[in-house]
């Protein structure tokens, strides 16, 4: 199974494409699209859809994890970011993937099983996890390959629990 | 000029299609595309996308001009009709479209001449500009009418300054 993760956001967003194969997990291409500051909004939207089709094209992921983001103040920022966001949502429903989201507690707990852990920890321990000799920078896009890895154990604690279901 | 004027919502989202024939304004359509609360986000987000492009298509607009929505407090709405917004947004640009928007304060002192005029004024002066028999319902279809008819002011306006910068 190939997924795609996000960090979402205006200026960057962070991609990473991880295949999990069995309990292996083996990164395929990460980075960020990025668009300008002083362009207008909506060609920065556009910039960013497009560029999402393109990467969903070329890597073919089965499925979509996104950070899921909180804003405690700026309003704004999130009505932007939101925009953002909405354009990739619809960049995955669009070519039929499924699109799951994770808090960011939830992406520190599984990676570093621990819900509160600094962000340098789910870093090196995203680094680890796919054998990569340095933390891919941005942050964006180490972030990006975190919400990938989280879904990939989400995932297989899903299928484990549908097994005992089963059985 | 025909200009679709939006209120951007996830829910609902009014629209209003009308016609600048010199100082006439005529409506051509309008009314909302809604979507189910209980559906996945994603699914209400193609939702609007897919009905957005539809009227795009149907309706030809010149000019797409979008209320601009403030949030004091609410983030997590902020977030969801960003999304929306987002898409909205996208599929106008995709048409090559250009996307203006407008306050609720540009739109009351465009409508009644008073930035702080009350909801109801704004929708019966919508009504007298559009020379419709009743206010157009729910609300935000109302809303979206008005900021259509603030666009058509406003180019009005931008027209005659640059007339005056010509001569």
């Amino acid at each position: 199974m190939r997924i795609l993760g996000i960090d979402p956001g205006i200026a960057i967003v962070g991609f990473g494409f991880i295949d999990k194969q069995g309990s292996k997990l083996v990164p395929v291409q990460y980075g960020c699209i990025q668009t300008e500051a002083h362009t207008p909004e909506e060609e920065r939207l556009l910039h960013v859809y497009e560029g999402m089709v393109q990467l969903i094209d070329k890597y073919k992921p089965d499925a979509v994890a996104l950070e899921k983001l909180f804003f405690n103040r700026n309003v704004t920022t999130a009505m932007s970011v939101g925009q953002a966001r909405g354009v990739m949502v619809l960049a995955a429903v669009q070519k039929g993937l499924p699109v799951s989201e994770y808090t960011p507690m939830q992406v520190k707990q599984a990676i570093v099983g621990y819900g509160k852990a600094e962000k340098r920890q789910v870093q090196e321990m995203t680094r680890m996890f796919l054998k990569l000799q340095a933390i891919p920078k941005p942050d964006d896009v180490a972030d990006a390959l975190a919400v990938a890895i989280c879904h990939a154990h989400s995932s297989t604690l899903n299928s484990k629990i549908n097994e005992v279901l089963r059985s």
